[in-house]
This record gives structure tokens, C-alpha cells and sequence, in this order.
């Protein structure tokens, strides 16, 4: 099993966290964003939707989208609810975090971070994205002020998911998390879980 | 069993589709775009992430996002894959599509069909999202051009969920699909499984 993987992204950082909190061997291959690397990658064809991170199983099978990488590992372990509707709001808060939180919340973030993004952070642009983060935020907080868990009684694979890019919106994303503290208390447990690894860990 | 639905909304569309082909009852609630239904829906906590869809479980339990609904209601049926790698491949195009091809595909034709948005249709965005969408078409193309469906030897949730923005790309979207002729004998296929509805059918 190899992963190619983005060091400095959250979607690679996903599925390096589980992996640890699993006790998986896997290969790592760094492919950071700008690299050669990354495009040696793309060019012969490890990366199907052009982007990492990417699962290359040991039949040769390519398996992209960090979310789904996420439920492939999870299979049998206790990351993946037995009861059907814990699960399948286990993907409803996976669905949301990709098609919702990830395009607020981290490329807010990448607007900050990556120097070859800064021309499209105008200061109007950084201000809709930090609105709409807040209200995202409000989202998993209001959740999180009744629950421990995203996804019914235990922690799961949405966990993981929503856990990358949160835990640095404050820092990278410009996010006031002390309007969250549900959201803050949640970040703890995940860390707090045997294994855990943070994303430069 | 009931199922809050924008009309309009590919995103719900993908859940009534599966619906119909499945032969399964379902209340409908219709939620229309800028509708004093929608609003009625959110204020009453009907939309938990304050979109539709949202199917609401004769228990109580609501499960909201649309990809997570279709693999809630295909558990069990030939819409989801009993091999686990083409089970796996199935989630990965699911997230691709709301990670990137809804975020295109959809958009653009939103900012063509809905007057609120009109004001957000600049020329250089729609230039941006035309080349963007022709890009993530072609993703699809090669893949088809392969294979008769997206994840397996067979129909799976991941051909109902890229089906419902994909279908309207070139109408709606003002996308040029005679450019991608494996995404259109697919969508034919598609169109010619037993039970299937349209868009406003």
C-alpha cells in the first residue's frame, strides 16, 4: 500500500492521521504542492483526478479522494459506525465537508499560505471567505455543543475529516475560534486520541 | 419516509432519480429556490446544514446532503457495489463531484438560470468556470471512453450522482458537449435505465 501524499494539505494530512490512529504501515510518497515531484506523479499517471492524496493498492488499484480513502481504511475498524443512520451521517458530514467546509475554510487557508495563490486574496474575497467560514463554524458548533461526536455516540471517520482543516483555521485560515469553544473542546478529544499524530508529525 | 427537494436542484434531483429507479415511495416537500417554502423549512430545523435535500426518516432522523442520502437508500440494491474496491472507486467520484465537478458544472449553469445570481456572472468568471468544466468533462471522457459506467462493471450511485449536473452541462451550463462523446453515450445509458425520470418529471 502506497499514498501519495501532500505534506503540507489537509485533505493528505486525513488519511496520514488515520492511518496512525490505526497502526497502519503504508509507504509515503511526498508530492508538495509546486514540486517536481508532483509532476513527475501527475505525468505517469499516479494521480487519476490530478490531485493527492492517492491510495495505490498492492494490486496496482488507484483510489483517489481523501474521503474515500478515509472509508476504505475504515472498514472493520471502530472509525466506521455498525448502525446504518450513525453511518450514513458519518457521510453527511463527510459530503459536507468537502463540497462545503473545504472550499471556505482551506482555501482560505491556501490563499495565506501557497505564494503562488496570493494574487487571488483581495481583501474582498478574504472578507466573504471569513464570513462564510464563521457560519460554517456555527454549523459544527451548534452540533458540537449537544455531542462529543460529529456522527452518533463515538468518534469516526468524519471526525478525522472535519478535524484537518479546523484545527488550523485559526492559525492559517485567520478564523476567530474563540467564538467556538464546543468546536475547540471536540478538537482536544481528537487529539487527545491514542496515536494521534499532527500534521507535520 | 420524506424528502425536502429543490425542484430545480440537481442535488435533489440525483435523490428523486434514484427514487424512481429504485420503485420506492417518498413524500415529496417541495423547497424552491428563494421559496417561502425554503424559508419556512429552515426556520422549523427541517434543513440541518440549511439546504435541501434532506431526507427526514420515519424515526425522526434527518439525513441531509445529497450524495450521503443516495448511498443510504442504494445500501442493499445494485446501486452500490458489493466489491469493495469498486465500492471504495464508487465514494471517490462521489466526492469528486461535489468537491469539484458541482462546484463548476452547477454553478455555472446557476449563474445563467437563477436572477438572484446574475449579478455574480462576470465574463471573466464564466470564462474561468467554462474552461474549469470542459477540464473536468474530460476527466469523465477518459474514463468512459474505457468503461461503460464510473465505478465497476455496472451502474452504481456514482452514475446517479454525476448523471444529475452533468445531463443539463450543455443547456444550462452552456457547456460544449460534442466535444465529449463518452460522456454522452453514457448519459444515454444512463437515460435508459428501467424507471428513469427526468429532471421535472
Amino acid at each position: 500500500m502506497k499514498l501519495y501524499s501532500m505534506p503540507s494539505s489537509g485533505n493528505s494530512y486525513k488519511v496520514r492521521l488515520l492511518l496512525a490512529l490505526l497502526g497502519r504501515d503504508c509507504v509515503i510518497v511526498d508530492v508538495e504542492e509546486s514540486s517536481a515531484e508532483l509532476l513527475a506523479a501527475k505525468a505517469a499517471g499516479a494521480l487519476p483526478f490530478g490531485k493527492a492524496p492517492v491510495l495505490h493498492l498492492d494490486d496496482g488499484r488507484m483510489l483517489p479522494e481523501s474521503n474515500a480513502i478515509l472509508v476504505w481504511l475504515g472498514e472493520g475498524t471502530r472509525y466506521l459506525p455498525g448502525d446504518p443512520v450513525a453511518r450514513a451521517r458519518m457521510l453527511s458530514w463527510m459530503f459536507w465537508e468537502q463540497n462545503q467546509h473545504e472550499g471556505v475554510i482551506a482555501v482560505r487557508a491556501a490563499l495565506h499560505s501557497y505564494p503562488s495563490r496570493a494574487h487571488l486574496a483581495t481583501p474582498e474575497r478574504m472578507a466573504e471567505l471569513l464570513e462564510r467560514g464563521h457560519a460554517l463554524l456555527a454549523v459544527m458548533e451548534e452540533h458540537l455543543a449537544g455531542h462529543d461526536w460529529l456522527a452518533g455516540d463515538a468518534v469516526s471517520l468524519a471526525d478525522i475529516a472535519l478535524y484537518a482543516y479546523t484545527h488550523t483555521a485559526g492559525e492559517a485560515g485567520g478564523f476567530e475560534m474563540a467564538r467556538f469553544p464546543a468546536v475547540n473542546a471536540w478538537l482536544a478529544r481528537v487529539a487527545a486520541l491514542p496515536g494521534y499524530v499532527g500534521l507535520s508529525g
